[in-house]
């Protein structure tokens, strides 16, 4: 039932070695879709169907026939139906018995049924060779051909051959294979594209926490007490003024949480005398995600340049400057040059320029396709040497900005010290312990210990 | 003829399982560049020339011949000749028999033949199997080492095995291979290495368009005016207050461009009842350089913030506001702060300051290495959800800049509105339309019909 | 001695077509990480170890035996031991006969010895076939697969079907193998993970010395001339002022540092008459690191950028506005707007901001992930058209800003120019010649020459 208009004779390829067929199971969205791509690529594609009339959505090169037919056509048949319709299977067994059954379901809810899809099918032909892949791609995406979101295909199974054939399609097709192993990983697989950013998830909830804390510190600090006490209306301070206090202690205090891990991991390694036992949990975890912590600072702190640039234009800022002109001007008396502010103001500017610049930088080498491009020792050096001097150059920063009026009494309101005095703890912390960690007596142990030397050998042989 | 220096004798790898022999034809620059490349990978490389005479510039380790005798040693022979010399071929179509023929040409212009290169040489020389590739990659790349522009190779062609054969033959040169299907493909890819982004060629028309509107609207309201009616020579707005003005307008207009189309789409759909008939043409290509129109609204809206962070440092702005206080200073008045004022302008900033953020946050993710990296759900995510709401905040800033003298009378000169104003108009409309199209009545059938139900089942089954 | 937990039989997948056993030898932390991976990949894994006493480190799926044992096992054996134990292979070499000898190891320095580590293995073990890889791995990363640096698995080898079956196993690890030919390239392999950004070294320095020159140029007009005649201590200059006078200028001078070379290579391929001669190998070194010199100079303007965006906030400037101002009130006088002022100011600013605007574009696009997108004539586009646009603009954004006082006698101190005018001397020169290889006596012959022309045929046929 080849369909032979001049126009699709001239699309086919007239090639000598022609590529196996594919029998596809189902004649929906994604089949057809990607029965569309497969025939592009130069596949004879035959659809397995409980109807076998023809519709008009099915890509023209293709055959339709029945299940059984379509399938005794190929070795290799792709599972394009709901995994509740899986047991219209059964009675094929016999045919389908040997033949590579490709499982592309993915599910509505993160571990929604007890084994994954491809486990099932599985199950339900014995005989066959299942392998999971391409329910990471979608439809739209095949169709369209705009696969801005990820090429990668995840493919895993049992059976080597099978699966080498499935990944054969995958890069016939232009996308990317990555071989996930046994069909034991296809419950991850089908759980990936359900996955909402799972690694930025604590680095965001904290930066959320941390923010709600913030600001009803400065609510009260800043609007509430000079409204108690001197009657003023600051309440459009919630606009810029608060945000930029929230943004640098967020900046600062997540990138010290990036750090903070690996000095707790040296610190355990010193005190158990060796790194052959698994840290805590919670340190893995904390360690794994030090990338993301990293990112949301470098957000805070651009958001913080940006607030920070647009003080001059704030029509508060003209009218204090302004009327504190005007004022000047009326008392008949000019301000001479402080020199020790312009030293002050100047320094905690330029540090703040430079810790900011760095900190760009390395978010610039997390980029995948720079980081691809660097080896392991340029990556440890702008991460770590990079890292330290951008958190030094930002508590710098934030220890000048404090300047003359820092730990002074008159700063507290209401027993309140300035939020950005908060910030300060834990990179204070985190660059005191690892100023601590630098000093020979404690240093060459540590390496000692890295490289594999134990202290009591428990472990090792 | 084979030259046998020592020192050459080190460089050819000793090996038990050689590389099959590739033959080039040509001599020229590209001819050469891949021969060296060849020979560094470890391909015996022989050379086939009208003249056999050895020019000091073809790689050492290469034999040269002539074309009928290298022909011979080979299974894979590149032609790495002009088009219009492909005729010297047909005399030696009994060598060629089955061999494969590379072809790596480039034309000097867009669909400059009928055919294809590639498509001539299969025509001349039936007997050969024709593959297309190469011919992306420069001849002064491939020598320098400095592959910055495209790794990629396409690679065409009617025989699978030979294709097989030359994607083998560009992964060891460390380059990648893309199938892109049959020989009727050759016209594409010989195409692409001419094509100067042409999926930017409308976006960058339309805004250098609205461009051209929104300078002539701006001159003739904020300096023509104020010349005619008070005589004041504001050129110098050209400069940065000007541009100022059409940045903005910019970014907003084309931002809502990118989100029109889809709005468009649901409605079409739920007009039709169906997604089973295709868009409007003009719809499509609209859909599929949707990127590119974010991307130079945001180059845009990253200029209208470098243009709105230098206002404090123009001399004329300085004037200003010096001129004010000093005339404040002297009729002996201080202004009280303006409440309203502070909130409107703290507000606005901030607004802005978000909406740029997020739209940072946007570009950044359209980056490939980044977009690899997400699956479809977090892709969605970021440019729906978010590109909505970087719509919204860019919508509300402006919507506050306008503030108290929005659609006032006096705004208007010569009958023309302030020009943000028009700006408003296209992102108001989308985002209205989207508000009601989240209305249950409109989004249920909506996401039915995305589901593939149809009001009249007449396309599927 | 196979462990048989029922938890571990699940993990391994009951394959119909297993992967081949692969031997490694050594139980370190590299050969253990390494191993746990292959597990996971599928492969069954047996160590070859002095002791064959079961550590509780090794991965539970993984055989321990003796060296001959394991190694009989296996057709790829993985050396994960140091260089300095490599002679307990020699006893072992009839059985490691024919075998594959992957070559893991590093070294501490570059060129540590005067062969590579695998040269040194396949001498020891003449009848094996040697193959180097994984060095540019890092165990930490493989355990904790976060492979943000490099997912790029250098290999090289004398025997192509070893090379292929290693390059197998990379790519089943989910790493990318680079074929880098014969086993000449181990050395270069070794050494790369020992490298720390070779290409940038030569820009740095050049920009270190630069700054340290510029730093003292401007320390001595700025800070040391005004102290020494006016008596004013401007020492605070130190921290934004003057590194805001040296960015702009190592910005200036390094992008046309970018262009020069290729206007050096146009003039002596149209003094020599041909392209076929290499050039100096200076210029050689100098065109390759051009890259590195444009992203040097952006990171400059960039920090220029923000040093000027601070301006307003900076205490000292406030202090000068507003007793400048009140100076005015006191006196009683207005000053008028200065047209020429406004215009100056203004398109000084509007120059460096398309101009920082095209550099950022420039540095976007020589994002690997984004280069990789765009076509050879696209990146020749963004590179040399848009690049020459972003050095005119630049350059006029000084010009400008130098303004009224130009060259002007009264800007020189102790007989020093400004140090803006120095800036100025690289880029038009760059800018001058261009121009003169414009005019179409002199851009004809050399088209042709790069066309593959010569005045005087010597050295092509």
């Amino acid at each position: 039932m080849t369909k032979n208009s001049s126009n699709i004779m001239a699309l086919a390829p007239n090639t000598s070695n022609k590529r196996e067929t594919v029998c596809i199971f189902g004649t929906g969205d994604f089949g057809r879709a990607l029965g569309h791509k497969m025939i592009q690529a130069g596949y004879p594609v035959v659809f397995g169907s409980r109807s076998t009339q023809i519709s008009s959505l099915i890509p023209k090169d293709a055959e339709v026939l029945s299940h059984a037919e379509a399938a005794q056509k190929a070795a290799i048949i792709i599972i394009a139906i709901q995994r509740e319709h899986y047991n219209f299977l059964t009675p094929l067994a016999e045919i389908l018995q040997g033949k590579v059954l490709v499982d592309v379901s993915n599910n509505l809810k993160i571990n929604q049924y007890p084994e994954s899809n491809a486990e099932y099918l599985a199950q339900l032909v014995p005989g066959a060779k299942v392998v999971k892949a391409f329910n990471t791609v979608s439809a739209w995406a095949l169709q369209s051909g705009t696969l801005d979101a990820s090429r990668q295909v995840f493919v895993c199974g049992d059976d080597m051959k099978a699966k080498q054939m499935v990944m054969d399609i995958v890069r016939a097709l232009g996308l990317t294979p990555l071989d996930q192993g046994s069909l034991l990983a296809a419950q991850e697989i089908e759980n990936y594209p359900l996955q909402l950013f799972p690694m930025w998830k604590f680095p965001v909830l904290l930066s959320l926490g941390l923010v709600a804390f913030f600001f009803f510190y400065c609510l009260i600090r800043d609007v509430i007490y000079p409204y108690v006490y001197e009657n003023k209306d600051f309440s459009f301070f919630i606009a810029i003024s608060i945000p930029n206090r929230i943004c640098p202690i967020l900046a600062l205090t997540l990138l010290a949480l990036v750090y903070l891990p690996g000095v707790l991991a040296a610190i355990i390694q010193l005190y158990r005398g060796t790194k052959y036992r698994r840290f805590p949990d919670w340190l893995d975890k904390w360690m794994l995600c030090r990338k993301q912590l990293g990112l949301v600072a470098l957000a805070f702190a651009s958001l913080h340049v940006l607030y920070t640039l647009v003080i001059p234009i704030r029509s508060f800022v003209r009218w204090r400057i302004s009327s504190h002109i005007v004022s000047q001007a009326l008392n008949n008396k000019t301000e001479p040059l402080d020199n020790t502010n312009a030293w002050l103001s100047d320094s905690y500017l330029a540090l703040g320029i430079l810790g900011f610049f760095l900190f760009v930088l390395l978010g610039i080498t997390s980029l995948p396709s720079v980081s691809n491009n660097v080896n392991w020792r340029e990556f440890r050096f702008v991460q770590s040497k990079l890292g330290y001097l951008t958190l030094i150059l930002c508590t710098a920063h934030t220890l000048v900005y404090g300047g003359k009026w820092f730990l002074s009494p008159s700063a507290y309101r209401w027993c309140l010290p300035s939020a950005y005095m908060l910030s300060l703890i834990v990179p204070c912390i985190v660059l005191v312990v690892k100023f601590v960690l630098v000093f020979p007596c404690l240093d060459k142990p540590l390496t000692r210990i890295r490289q594999g030397w134990e202290r009591k050998p428990q472990y090792s042989k």
